[in-house]
């Protein structure tokens, strides 16, 4: 393997992004120095923060650069190296971006096991979604065993890991999701206690049917319409943990009507990185690792097949178009 | 005195509240019986949460019936007793509502000093707004000395004690308030750093002239477009202490555009109704006794003369037209 190929970012998205706003370049393998290591990507993770990233708006990490290779997190394999810590065939994960080899200075790059856990697993469950759904339960939700717990986007990787969790904990857990199929899986294989479909048109209805007692604590990834949906339904002193806002990703209104029952249901609300937060990693890590391990905890995967169908699989992702957690496999 | 004047609720707004939607009835002084207090009050304190009970919508707490006398917090004195811990000249703030006098058994009534305190001042910086100044600047927002702070509502009875309690810490403090003769008090009077009027036509300008560091915590009781100018120049982990949404309480829309920088600045956001945290009110009444005793918190008052000034001075209220601490005089 003397070149390889890469994606970067060619332009930065004016409302919804286009395959145009990428461009596949190929590149020549590079020769590695002392303390390098030469990593072959077997799985990119694709998620909705990468959106953020595209643009030039104030947010919490700088933007992603034109002409450079689009960031994400990796799973794969060294396949070669000059660094004490890394050997040719270990399996690791890092954040090298959407291509397929990658040196790098073992920064960020961490060895797994895969014996027990499938290596896309860590990109997902056992990685940043599932940290995400560890840290917003756990940190900020905090739910007792009888309290009802709504969680969006619920069948995606980070919202069946907090159902998951929530049901552990004794909660009544409801999921909201796009579709019958979603909500099939979400209730069928997940174990939430209901799903609401927020695409058969009675979102208000349906919410209230399946959380008679209200709403303890919200896991929110969505916002817009939907958090306009949970807001009233909240009881008194209610959590929220804000993990994203995919409906507004591709420069949608994202207004919330109901703001006004954070106040009335005195409400906690926190928005959160989980990055940020790397000193809950180890543990939170090694639980979930526990649970995947064990059978514990189910998760699904969209595998689109090959670098260039990264950028579509990317594209439908903030669509909804994707079933759990969505990768590009390249070996 | 064998008969009084007490103002009832006739009609729940629909909307704008009207005077139309009380009534001021005439009543027999009654009788007390063993173990009750006959109290004259001197003050009545009028709030903008009172809003919020005149009307049926789902809320912290219930709505104030039709026909009875409007709720609040009152400060008077002891007429009759035959109470063991009340007597007859006793000054005593309690909630008794829009009457000149009532019965109460002591619940909820409290004897207080006057000899270094004004009176009034039980109802204001050394009551409940005061109190709610407290809890949210110590609880929720807990601010670090050289951080910037914005305070809504900067002229009103809670504001004022934020802001002087944030400049007591050391912060920067930035008030909005509404025309220009109330932000020169704020500034002038009450020492904070800068003030914003919002009705001089360029909130956003102005708000980002004031915080050139950014804000590190807010402190909201107006909500709606004030919010909306403060949430995009939050800092990372921001914090946000909801203690009222004045500009949405007669219906108007509250829609939060900008919803999104409480994730992209991970901000935590807090709704409290302070007499839910009575376990704080010992602690926080002396503190704030001691600084006005001691002329370390300055307020201001409006005043209206007479029961039946009550509605008007109220719906002023809600209109932001009252000028500090809204009160109104029976004697």
């Amino acid at each position: 393997m003397t070149s390889y190929q890469r994606i970067v970012l060619a332009a930065r998205p004016r409302g919804e992004v286009k395959p145009s706003d990428f461009r596949l370049e190929t590149q020549d393998v590079p020769a590695i120095a002392d303390g390098q290591v030469l990593v072959r990507n077997h799985y990119l993770s694709l998620d909705p923060y990468m959106r953020g990233r595209m643009s030039e708006a104030k947010s919490y990490a700088a933007p992603q650069a034109l002409n450079e290779t689009m960031i994400g997190g990796t799973a794969g394999q060294v396949v070669a190296s000059r660094h004490p810590k890394f050997a040719v065939g270990d399996f690791v994960v890092g954040v090298l971006g959407w291509t397929e080899v990658a040196v790098t200075d073992g920064c960020m790059l961490r060895k797994v096991d895969t014996s027990h856990i499938p290596l896309s697993a860590y990109l997902g469950t056992v990685g940043m979604p599932g940290m995400a759904a560890w840290y917003g339960l756990n940190q900020i939700m905090q739910p007792k065993a009888g309290e009802t717990i709504v969680v969006t986007a619920a069948s995606g990787a980070v919202g069946s890991v907090v159902g998951q969790l929530g049901k552990l904990r004794g909660c009544r857990v409801v999921g909201v999701a796009g579709g019958p199929e979603k909500c099939a899986y979400v209730v069928d294989e997940l174990g939430f206690d209901a799903c609401v479909d927020y695409k058969a048109g009675q979102l208000l209805a349906d919410l209230a049917a399946a959380t008679p007692n209200g709403i303890d604590a919200i896991f929110e990834n969505v916002g817009g319409p939907i958090l306009d949906a949970a807001l009233p339904r909240t009881n008194a002193f209610g959590r929220i943990a804000l993990c994203g806002l995919i409906a507004g990703y591709n420069g949608s209104d994202m207004s919330i009507k109901n703001f006004r029952f954070l106040l009335t249901s005195r409400l906690t609300l926190r928005g959160f990185i989980v990055t940020e937060h790397m000193e809950y990693w180890p543990q939170g890590l090694s639980e979930l690792g526990l649970l995947v391990a064990g059978g514990k905890l189910r998760y699904r995967e969209s595998i689109a097949a090959g670098l260039a169908a990264a950028p579509q699989a990317f594209i439908g992702l903030l669509h909804g178009k994707n079933f759990g957690k969505q990768l590009v496999k390249l070996i």
